[in-house]
């Protein structure tokens, strides 16, 4: 075993000791770590700016494009803003401890569900180091003890960051080690990780597909992930044409590079003629390209003609496809069929086909006449986001606080025995 | 790829065209079914038996011993318990649609988490054929389509019970591919359903540990399990003694052989000269063999000593070990270093205690003065067990039909979008 591994199995078992303290810490101490946190990363900007710029200087010695170094930056609004977020997440209700359930049975025995933290909680993320602050604080608040394994580009920042994370638990006596950043950028060390099923109990990746595939290949440790979103929006015969085009507009272009954003939009056949042409011309307005199946490119024929390739692509620019479909249930065999399960939504008026829309998608938020651009934590009201799951196990959606958890039985008796 | 191969593909392929359409039947069928499934149960006693007659002269053939041809079993009174089974998970609420939570938010959406279906569901499972019909009713009444792979020893009852609930499927208008039994008893054939994670949502495996670490090690779909109950009561220096005996006593000795029963007797060391003398005397009452660790020995000379391996034991028969420890905080300790997550119980009477106890104890089940031996979906009042998980993503403890679900976000809105 090189030094190394034992170097990363040796942060796996402090995480988990760490976890077995962090469980049972009142929500009082957490916040006051929270908010001791958020004044520390204020009160040590330049030690930030110092570590980031190490970070920077590589970045453009490895040539990355002004997007990519942008991302990287931390500056005096950015850091204010990973302060602000950990004063948000101080002010969320604690999870642990929360009685989701409780019955009495004929014997008495009083039964309840109580909420309890999953333990350690390995993040596996790319550039941005606003999320080793976001992260570690979710893990830290839900009382789970965190590795954090950032991006080779953001690795000064993300050591910069931890360290004010970890001096802020220990002035309050929890342990340091609840928050851990790895401290090398080996592709290898991951994988080291995601074979520590005893003392990891979950791992999240945030980032590309290729990352996350990658991750989930690897991983002997439940992954909660979500591969990409091929978001749809269907607009009924029954829709209101204007709350449509104002529905399809925004899940289209208000934020396109992000998975909640449309890519394709299904109209109803039994009034596409009537629909269809005025929704183009909206979304043209916003530069958006278009590609039409068949059917879509009968009715409005300036339409470029989309490939079936195209209906299973998240092209997170502005683009989108358009398809024709049969009422709700040929939307709904097209999502079954392209979609990535995460988010769609219809535009109609009519009860029926909302409510046959609710039942029939599958997917992990199902909106009506709502944008799909709401499927994200905040929005949603969770508080905040530690990611979005498309697989259904454990969570599926966005993700908050209370999917950092689990439940255990409290089982009360007065000396019952089993009969 | 081999002609078996693509039959498992197959199947899974079947399977999750199969949930596509269970994921939206109403209560009413299902109920229908599994009704309409122990009727016909009952009606096909000769045909069960002639095809478990098979299975018997096999296992005679391979030598099973006594106690393992008794589990493999069919006769009238098996299929009646079966048949009851069926029409007990009828009875049960339906889990789907179920809205565990919502709200509104200030844009005046209304957003509701609502129970949906997992998709397709493998069991894999060892001997009694009893489980065929019990595991496919509960995948069949959580609108689950469910794959299942028996002990070959039970194959041709296994197949048998198949056909007869997809028969009553048939009936009902559902697809028979909802529940489908594995036509081989091939062990490669298990490893190719377990990399099907495109088709199949969750594997449950049942059975020994071996059998349960060789479906986790293989796996690339999620597995709920547990691998071993190292159980333990804790005797706290507050306890009754009279129910400390009654506890204990239940806890190892009802039924020895199963999960939630005792393995370790803790014994707080403030009064274990007072309490452990009467505790051992009741369990040798009940002819349990006992090893203790140095301190409990040096009160009892008469206990055998318990090496530390012993402490990790799963006995499943009429053994225990004793350890002396230091209060609630001596115990959680013990049970830190040697359970398994799965079941631990405190008798006391005293609240501080208690309450403690609760706090510190990160097992899937605590409880408090009652047996271990409650640690079970029946019992604990779930209506049905399909297993239990020892690890603590997406479950933690028995599983009942709430746990064969996920949830989706409802968004309603009126024309909401995004800012």
């Amino acid at each position: 075993m090189s030094g190394q591994t034992e170097s990363m199995a040796e942060i796996a078992k402090r995480a988990k000791a760490a976890a077995a303290r962090m469980r049972i810490v009142e929500r009082d101490v957490k916040d006051a770590v929270l908010v001791d946190a958020a004044a520390r990363l204020c009160a040590n900007l330049s030690d930030l700016t110092a570590a980031n710029a190490k970070d920077l200087k590589l970045a453009k010695e490895l040539g990355l494009n002004a997007a990519a170094i942008d991302r990287l930056v931390l500056d005096a609004a950015r850091v204010d803003a990973m302060a602000s977020a950990l004063l948000e997440v101080a002010a969320l209700p604690d999870p642990v401890g929360e009685v989701t359930r409780g019955w009495r049975r004929p014997n008495g025995l009083q039964v309840e569900r109580i909420r309890i933290p999953l333990g350690v909680i390995l993040i596996v993320y790319e550039s941005r180091p606003n999320v080793t602050s976001d992260a570690a604080s979710l893990c830290l608040k839900s009382g789970n003890a965190v590795i954090l394994r950032g991006g080779k580009e953001s690795f000064h920042s993300n050591v910069a960051i931890g360290e004010i994370l970890r001096a802020a638990c220990v002035e309050r006596g929890l342990p340091a080690d609840a928050i851990q950043v790895v401290p090398n950028t080996e592709r290898e060390s991951i994988y080291q990780l995601l074979q520590l099923e005893d003392e990891i109990d979950l791992v999240i990746p945030r980032g590309g597909e290729e990352l996350i595939r990658a991750v989930s290949e690897k991983s002997r440790i439940p992954v909660l992930k979500h591969y990409k979103g091929v978001c749809h929006v269907y607009v009924d015969k029954d829709a209101d044409l204007d709350m449509a085009k104002r529905i399809v507009v925004n899940a289209k272009v208000q934020r396109p590079g992000v998975c909640n954003a449309m890519e394709t939009l299904l109209v109803d056949a039994a009034a596409a003629a009537k629909l269809l042409p005025p929704l183009v011309a909206a979304l043209r307005e916003h530069n958006v390209e278009l590609k039409g199946d068949a059917a879509a490119c009968k009715i409005v024929p300036t339409l470029a003609r989309a490939e079936d390739a195209d209906f299973h692509r998240e092209y997170l620019e502005l683009i989108a496809n358009i398809a024709v479909v049969d009422g709700v249930a040929g939307a709904a065999a097209h999502i079954e069929r392209y979609g990535s399960d995460h988010t769609e939504a219809i535009v109609t008026e009519n009860w029926l086909a909302a409510r046959s829309f609710i039942r029939l998608i599958d997917s992990s938020t199902v909106a009506v006449n709502a944008s799909t651009r709401f499927a994200d934590g905040g929005q949603l009201g969770l508080g905040a986001e530690i990611g979005i799951s498309t697989t259904k196990l454990h969570a599926f959606g966005p993700m908050g606080l209370e999917e950092l958890t689990s439940q255990k039985f409290v089982v009360m008796g007065d000396g019952q025995v089993r009969q």
